[in-house]
C-alpha cells in the first residue's frame, strides 16, 4: 500500500512524502478498506505545520475522514467485502488502504455521492454545532458569519435556511454573491469597516445575537461590532493567521462574548448517542443531496504536492479531495 | 458656585473649563451639598473624550462619585445640615456645590477617611464583581490580573485575599512588586511573552480559571494563554488603547472565553437590594480601613488642567482627587 507520510512538523509541502508501506495481516475482527476519497481540511494543514490543538506522534499518516470500500474482513460479520463505508474519524486516511476494527465502520447509505460522503464528519457537524450550541436562535432571527464561501460556511447557509434562520454572509470577493444567494444566503456582504452599518441596513436594525468567525483578527472585531448587546462571537478558525479580537466598545459597553469551538473538544464530551444522532441526521442530508459542498478537484496520492498547494490557496471553488484508488 | 464644564467631546485638557454658575433655589425635598472630594476616574477621561459607553448631553459637568457636606435642606428630614454624605452616583460632581434629592443621600459612616469614601462607588464594586460574577472561584484558587497597581487592581488584591483566593499580579514596572506584596499580592509578574510559563512556575501548574484584564491588546492575549482549559478572561478596561484579543490556540483549542464587564450595565440589571448590600459591605471595609487606595494628590477645581494631566499619566502612585472646597 501507499501512504502520504510526514516525519516532522513544518511547511506542509516540505514535510510530506509518498511512501510504500508493507501490508499488515488482519487480526480477528479487523477489516481492510481501500480509500476511495478523503479531503484535505484546514485542520490537516495545521496538523502538518504543527499548529493544531492536538498533534500525532511522528512519523504519521495525515487525514481524518473519508469513504472507502471493504476489501477484506477477518472473523467479523459487521461488514462484508464490497461494502462502502465511512472511514473511522482520525484514522490517517491519506493512503491507499487502511486497517480498522470492522465494527467501527458505518455503511454509506446507498446512492450517496461518495465525494460528498467523504466530507461528512468534520465540516457539517461543525456547521451544525456552531449554529445550535452557543445561542438558542429562534426561526426568523439573523446569524452573521465570515468565510461564508468555505465548506463550513456553505453548510451553515444550508442548515440555517432549514432551521428558518436568516444568514448574513461576509466574504472578501464580491463575485461570490450570486452563488451563495443561490445556495440560500439571505444577504452577502463585503468584509469592511462599514460592516456594522451595512448589517443594520440589511436587517432593518434587527438584533443579531450570533456571529460565526473563521478568520480572526480585524474580521472578528467587525463581526463583534455588528452584534446586538449581549451577542456571542464564536471563533472556530484563523484564516487570517491572527487571533480573534474584539473592540472594547463591544466587550465592555455591549457585553459581547467571544468563545471558541473545536469539534474535537465537543466529541470528547458529548454523549455517544448525541454524536450518533447528529452524524445520522447529517448523513441523511448528504444522501438526499440537501447538504452539498463544491469540490475543487480530486488528486491521486502521488499528486499530494499539487493537491496541498491547491488546498492552501485562496480563491478556490471548493474542497480538495484525494482519491487514492483512482478517480471517482 | 463653581463647576468644571465641557461643551464638546475631545482631548480632555482642551474641552474642560471652570465656570461660575448661579446657585439655584432648592425645591421641597432637596438638599444642597458642598463637594469635599471627588475622584478623576478612567471613565471620566473616556467621557470627556467621547469614548465612553454612555455620554451626557452637553454642556455637562463631569464627575460621578464623591463625598460632600449638607449645607442646606428644604422640607426634608432625610438629612440635616452638617451631615457628611456620599454624592449620588453620576451627579456631575466636579463642582463646589450640587443639589440632590435629600433622600438619595447616604451618610458616610463616622470616622471614615473621606478621601477613601470619595472613591467607594465605582472601583471597589468593580473589583468585587469582577472577582465574583464570572467564575465561582473556590478558596485556594488563583486569579490573574493585569494593571494590578490600578485602583481596581489594588482592591482586587485586597478582596481576593479576604476571600482566600491567590492573586497573580501582572505589572509593567518591576519596582511595584514590594508594594503590592505588602498589600497581599501572592505573586507579582512582569507582562511579557513568558507570562504563561512564569504562571506555571509560580502556581506549580495549578489551574487558573479567571483572568481580569484592564489593558487590552497583547496583554489580554497573554492572560488568555496563561489560563487553564475552559478559563474566562474578563475585560473591563483598555489602558493600551487596543481592543482585547486572544490567540486561536486559546479560543479554539483551550475553550477560553472572553467577556466584558461594565459597572453601568450591572447597575441597570442588578436588583436594588443586591446593589445596596454590595455598597454597604464595601463602605464598611472603607470605614474600617481594610479597603484602601493610595491617593496621588488632591487639587482644587481651578487646577483641573494639572489634575487631569496627572490622572492621564502613567506611573502614578495613586488616584487623583479634586477637593473643590479646600484641602482635606
Amino acid at each position: 500500500m501507499k501512504a502520504v507520510r510526514f516525519s516532522a512538523f513544518g511547511q506542509p509541502l516540505k514535510v510530506v512524502e509518498v511512501v510504500e508501506q508493507p501490508d499488515v495481516a488482519l487480526k480477528p475482527g479487523e477489516a481492510r478498506v481501500e480509500v476511495l476519497a478523503t479531503p484535505i481540511n484546514p485542520s490537516d494543514i495545521l496538523t502538518l505545520s504543527g499548529q493544531y490543538g492536538q498533534l500525532p506522534k511522528l512519523p504519521a499518516v495525515p487525514g481524518n475522514e473519508g469513504v472507502g470500500r471493504v476489501v477484506e474482513v477477518q472473523d467479523s460479520s459487521a461488514v462484508k467485502t464490497g461494502d462502502v463505508v465511512f472511514l473511522p474519524l482520525g484514522a490517517g486516511t491519506w493512503c491507499t488502504q487502511l486497517v480498522a476494527p470492522a465494527d467501527s465502520l458505518l455503511r454509506v447509505p446507498p446512492g450517496t455521492d461518495l465525494r460528498q460522503a467523504a466530507m461528512l464528519f468534520i465540516n457539517p457537524p461543525t456547521a451544525d454545532l456552531l449554529l445550535r450550541d452557543f445561542v438558542a436562535l429562534q426561526p426568523g432571527e439573523w446569524v452573521i458569519q465570515n468565510a461564508a464561501n468555505s465548506a463550513v460556511g456553505r453548510s451553515i447557509i444550508t442548515l440555517a435556511k432549514q432551521a428558518g434562520f436568516k444568514t448574513l454572509n461576509v466574504v472578501r470577493r464580491e463575485e461570490l454573491a450570486p452563488e451563495l444567494t443561490a445556495l440560500g444566503a439571505d444577504a452577502v456582504l463585503l468584509d469592511s469597516d462599514e460592516l456594522p452599518e451595512r448589517v443594520r441596513e440589511v436587517t432593518g436594525g434587527a438584533k443579531v445575537r450570533l456571529a460565526i468567525d473563521a478568520v480572526g483578527g480585524e474580521s472578528t472585531r467587525r463581526l463583534g461590532d455588528a452584534l446586538a448587546r449581549g451577542g456571542v462571537v464564536v471563533n472556530y478558525g484563523v484564516m487570517s493567521g491572527k487571533g480573534p479580537r474584539l473592540s472594547a466598545a463591544a466587550t465592555i459597553f455591549k457585553d459581547i462574548t467571544l468563545r471558541g469551538f473545536w469539534l474535537v473538544s465537543w466529541m470528547k464530551k458529548a454523549p455517544r448517542e448525541e454524536q450518533g444522532a447528529l452524524f445520522a441526521r447529517l448523513a441523511k442530508q448528504v444522501a438526499e443531496g440537501t447538504l452539498h459542498v463544491p469540490v475543487e478537484g480530486t488528486f491521486p496520492l502521488e499528486s499530494i504536492q499539487e493537491a496541498l498547494t491547491r488546498a492552501m490557496e485562496g480563491g478556490r471553488a471548493g474542497k480538495v479531495l484525494l482519491t487514492p484508488n483512482g478517480p471517482l
